[in-house]
Parts: structure tokens; C-alpha cells; sequence
């Protein structure tokens, strides 16, 4: 008996299946569209929604469940990345425990990335997780925090330092609430579309180059617009899929999130998340020319198809070698200590870089640099 | 283009595959040992330890890793079910923030249950999930904590409120620890397996039944206790591993946590958990009686052995009607509704009831009361 007992080895093995949809809806806030009755046989829904989203569409919100005689329990909170902490998590997970929520009921999560992002981590948690539906009102919600499963918020003051990998049970994406953000908010969300064109669909890319003014100023409400929403929606989903645990780290997702990080942090609230984005896009495109795996011509296009869409291109902290460096330590902790730098190869595709050296992060400097002296020259 | 972009559905799907392994060890602190050298080439470790534990076997945790050249990050926490909160938490994720933990850098967890709990549920969140090694030192962390993947902290005054799904990479049991436990706790300890015996293995049942004495005076280090180890670690691995996410909410192993995490909740420090468990079990057979799913005889037996092992077989808020109730309330939030009381079917199996009327609770209490006042006269 004890000869068995010594040295006894049991093996857990068993594999979590993950399965949920993301749908394009018209007009989900419309009483006659059932969109926001599935998912639940219940006669109440809980939702998390954003002050500022409260604030445009709350009375549409109310009207719509009271209709359809549903009871409503909304609870609003000021989804912004500085309020993106466990303080306001906690405030979410009190209106959960306060309303009694069932192990199986699902919560409407209706805001941007970090409302998204918040409630996704409540709903993680609470009671080991509860179901969720992510409905963004966002550009940058719509095609970015729908998409994935990782919900976080900010801790010790680092971007998502806390967190799980938690799927919705649904996304759904209803482009006509861009047409209500101010145009500074559009731009943040199209730094990701960008950031997806850039390393792996051409086509999305010559898209943006050649129609950036229309869909600006018609604020996404076009074909073409549903035509770039697809794409970027599309192209996320296949690269996410295959790694949704992130159990490969080398990433091409993670372009434009390897300096961003700690700068975004810095710089709060005055650069947007998307704006610390395509500003560590463009660093890195830099990069890429001096590992010869983009043409001058390409980088060229690329930034200046940044401008057409009325992306940041310069930013002092990406140019600041000290600053840089502390933001790539970082990142290369997350990487479980590899550099792993998505860059650009040629538009369209993209490389994995994991040797580059403090010199040619000067390099790099340099060449970001030029484009801003460049731009500043010709306006004299 | 747009007839294809209205109602488009993309489906995301993926299976998150989970493996790990619990190995029983010999002498974990020996330095001859390496087990606690596994699963990571760096040299440094960083462990998380019990203040308790620390007390008795910090010195040599100390010298093991010396004598092994590895440099040793220790943390110590006061983990105790009061302070198994949002606050303790913290402290550990600060520990791990400050020494730069990498993403794929397994901390090691050193304590009993509760310690593995909070640890656990930090490597969960911590960068969305880092690795972690659990190794219990008491019986409960062996035959329970270290089995599952269930991490959480109590919030909101609710007992494991906040958590999720994180299974460590590996458990290591060494039942030496289990020497230096007070007898209390050990008792503690042999709540779970008891449970386990009652509606799963009545082969498990009855060693606890014939060898009650012996394994509570030498504290688990004979022959038998092996045996009773491993049988009670390899019923909790084939009772979790087909239901590892809890999809189905139906779970035998939920026997006496039905009333039990209130009640528990209400009397800390005073009532331990395995007390609170062991009392629910008891109070679930008295239930079971009244379906004619045990005979008094069984119920005679299982009160007996329960007395044998010094377990607790009797506690006022178990027959507080008021009480009782709301414990249901609060579980069948937690069971979506549905009452899913795990209760014996004879000895070593479990039927789950689903319509217990508040007669029955009454009638159970009766039944749990006389059990009591029988033992009391006899006493006189």
C-alpha cells in the first residue's frame, strides 16, 4: 500500500470550450429590434452603461426595455481610462451583488473599450463569472474590445495589470452610435483599423488612403464605412482566435503596444489609447526601414496616410531614449523577457523582431524625427 | 457590398486546453528534493508563504533554496478566512508588481488553504494570469485547495464572492506538513474527506469509520492515512476534471456547501471551515432521510464516525430556521436558481434534490436536533 501511495501522480487534463458571435445590428435601441431580448428568458436585464452614452441614449435605453416589458436595472458608471481601476470595478461589482444577479444571468455591458473593459472583468469575477453581452458604442469598441476575450483594468499605475481572458456570451456592434461621437474620439477609434491594415490586410489599408476624408467627416455612416468595419472586425477575429489565451506571446496584434503602454499611462488623459497606438505604429514602421523590411516609399505612405486621417504622427515621449527604454523593459516582462516587436513587413504583412539594439532605437529616433522636421518645414 | 455587410455574424471558436499534475512528494524542504526546482530554469523563486508556515519552516524553505543557489523572493501573509479578502489580495499583487515578476515566471505558494486561495486568485489576475505551484501544508489544502482550479476571495461578506478558474501548474503534496498541525485543525481537514466518503466512496468511509482514532493520533504519518489521501485526492481529481468551468451546476462535490458558506461566514473566527462543511453534511443527511434516501441506520453510522473523527455534529444556526433559509436563498442565487442540494443516496453515492420544501427544513431540523439531544442524554 505505501509503495503505491509513495510518489502517486494524478493528471488533470481537460480542455474549456469557448464559443460566441459577434453580429452586425441596425438600430438595436429600436423597440421592434429584439437584439438586446436575446440571451435571456427572464423578464429583467441588468446593464452597465457609460455616463456619457447615459447621458445621449439613456432615455432610449429606458423606453426600449419598458415596451418590451422587461425590468430594467441600470447602473452608470464614468467609464474613463483614468476611472479604469479596481475602485470602480468594485462600484459594478456592488450593483451585481445589490441586484442579486443569478450564476446564469447575463449583464449588458453598453460604453466604449473601458466600459467594456471593466464590466468584462466584473463579469469575470463575480462569483467566478457570470455571462456578459458586450454592446460598444464606440468606433474603438467596435472593432477592438468586442472582438477579444481580455478584460482588465489599470493597477499600480500600468495599463490592465489586472485582469483575465473572460469571453462575452455576445458582441453586438451597431455602427450608428459613431455617428454620435465628436470626431477626435472617431480618429481614436480608427488607430486600430490603421494598426490592422498596416501589418495584414493591404486592401483595408488602400482603402483608408484613398476615402480617410469621407469616412471622417461622414462619421462612418457610409458603405464604405461598413466595407472598413468588416474588414477590421474580420481580420481581428482570425488573428485572435488562434491564441485567444495569448499562449503564444509573439503577437503581430501587439503592434503599436510595445512603447504605447507606459506612455498611454503617462500622458493620461491627454493622449487617447488610439492615439498612443498609432504613434508607436508609426515609431516602429520607423524601426522597420532600418531592418530594411519596409521601403522608404512604403513608410512614406504610411505616414502620410496618417495624416489623411487625422492621426497624431509625433510625440515628444517618442523621442525621449530614457522613456522609451523604461516602456520596452516593461513590454518585455509582459513577453516573458523577449523584445517580440511587431513591425511592418512591406504593407500588408508583418515581421517579429527580438534582437534590436539601443542603437537602433536612436536610429529610430531619428528617422520619426525627420518626419515631423519634414512636416514642419514645408509649413513654413 | 452593403447587402453583405448588414446582419453579418462571425463566430469565434476555441478550446482553452487545460493539464496539470499533482504529484505526491517526500521531504519537499529536503534539498535533495528538487521538486520545488520544477517548472522554471531561472535562478531566482519567488514564494508566497503562511505566516504560520513561515513560523515552523521558514528557515528551512530559506536554507533549501540556498543550498540550491537559487535566490529567494519570500512573501509572507496572515492567511486566515477573515483576512482572505480584496486587501491581503493586494498585498501579494504589489509583492509580484514589485519584483517584476515575468509573465511565464511560476510563483510558488506555500500554505494552507486559504493562502492558496488568495495566491491563486492573484496569479489569475496578475498580467491576466501568470503560472503558479501550489504546495499545501495543511490536510485541507491536500485533499481540497490544491485538487480544484476555484480561486477566490470572500467580498461583500460573502464567502469566495470574487474568483475565477485558474488551475496552478503543478501541486505538490507532502503530508509531512500535516505533523505539526494542531489537532484542530487536522479535524478540519477530515471534514472534507468525509464529505467525499459519504456520497462518493464507501470504501473511503469506512477506514474513517474503523481507523478514526488512529489517524487523528498520529496526525496522517501511517500507512493508512496514505491510503485515505490518496483515495480522497483521486475522488475530488475524477469529480472535477469532467466539470472543471462548472458548466453544469449540478455538482455531488457541493455536499455540505449548500447552507454552509453563510452560516460560516456569520461565525468567523469561531467555526472553521471544514466545521461548517461537516455540519452542513450532516444536517443534507438528516434531509436525506426524510426522502428515504439513506435508512436510519446509514444516518446512525454517518453521525457516529463523524463523532469518532471529533468532527462538530452540532451548531444552533443549523437549527435556526431563519438562517437556514437565507443560506438557501444566497446558494440558489449561486446555483441559478435552482436548489441542487447534493444529499447521500445510502452510503457512497449522492442524489441531487431540487424541490425541498420549507416543511422538510423544518422536519430536517427536528431530525438534526435529536441527534443532539439523544447524544446529551446519554451524557447524563
Amino acid at each position: 500500500m505505501t509503495e503505491q501511495a509513495k510518489g502517486q501522480t494524478w493528471s488533470v487534463n481537460a480542455a474549456q470550450p469557448v464559443s460566441f458571435t459577434i453580429h452586425s445590428c441596425e438600430n438595436i435601441l429600436d423597440p421592434n429590434n429584439k437584439d438586446l431580448l436575446r440571451f435571456n428568458n427572464s423578464n429583467r436585464r441588468l446593464v452597465v452603461i457609460d455616463k456619457t452614452v447615459n447621458k445621449l441614449y439613456g432615455q432610449q435605453v429606458i423606453d426600449y426595455f419598458k415596451t418590451n416589458n422587461v425590468e430594467l436595472c441600470l447602473f452608470e458608471i464614468d467609464a474613463t481610462e483614468e476611472n479604469k481601476n479596481w475602485a470602480n470595478t468594485n462600484t459594478v461589482l456592488q450593483f451585481l451583488e445589490d441586484n442579486s444577479v443569478l450564476r446564469r444571468e447575463p449583464i449588458i455591458a453598453v460604453g466604449g473599450g473601458v466600459l467594456l473593459d471593466i464590466v468584462g472583468f466584473c463579469a469575470g469575477v463575480y462569483r467566478r463569472g457570470i455571462p456578459y453581452i458586450k454592446v460598444p458604442t464606440t468606433l474603438l469598441g467596435i472593432v477592438d474590445a468586442s472582438i477579444g476575450t481580455k478584460v482588465a483594468v489599470n493597477h499600480f499605475n500600468r495599463r490592465n495589470r489586472i485582469g483575465t481572458y473572460y469571453p462575452p456570451i455576445a458582441s453586438l456592434l451597431d455602427k450608428k452610435f459613431i455617428a454620435t461621437q465628436d470626431e477626435r474620439n472617431i480618429v481614436n477609434g480608427i488607430a486600430e483599423i490603421f494598426k490592422m491594415a498596416i501589418i495584414k490586410d493591404e486592401k483595408l489599408f488602400s482603402i483608408l488612403e484613398n476615402h480617410a476624408k469621407e469616412l471622417i467627416n461622414t462619421k462612418f455612416q457610409t458603405d464604405y464605412a461598413d466595407t472598413v468595419i468588416n474588414l477590421a472586425v474580420s481580420d481581428m477575429v482570425n488573428e485572435l482566435t488562434p491564441n485567444l489565451w495569448e499562449k503564444n506571446l509573439e503577437r503581430a496584434v501587439d503592434y503599436g503596444h510595445s512603447f504605447s503602454p507606459i506612455i498611454e499611462m503617462k500622458n493620461l488623459p491627454n493622449l487617447f489609447h488610439g492615439e498612443a497606438v498609432v504613434l508607436d505604429c508609426l515609431f516602429s514602421a520607423c524601426l522597420s526601414l532600418i531592418r530594411k523590411h519596409i521601403t522608404q516609399d512604403e513608410l512614406d505612405r504610411i505616414f502620410k496616410t496618417a495624416r489623411n486621417l487625422k492621426l497624431p504622427t509625433y510625440h515628444k515621449d517618442f523621442v525621449d531614449v530614457n522613456t522609451l527604454k523604461l516602456a520596452l523593459s516593461d513590454t518585455i516582462k509582459h513577453r516573458n523577457g523577449n523584445q517580440y516587436l511587431p513591425v511592418p513587413l512591406s504593407i500588408g504583412n508583418n515581421a517579429i523582431l527580438n534582437n534590436v539594439t539601443g542603437e537602433e532605437i536612436y536610429l529610430t529616433i531619428t528617422i520619426f524625427q525627420n518626419y515631423e522636421n519634414s512636416r514642419n518645414n514645408r509649413n513654413i
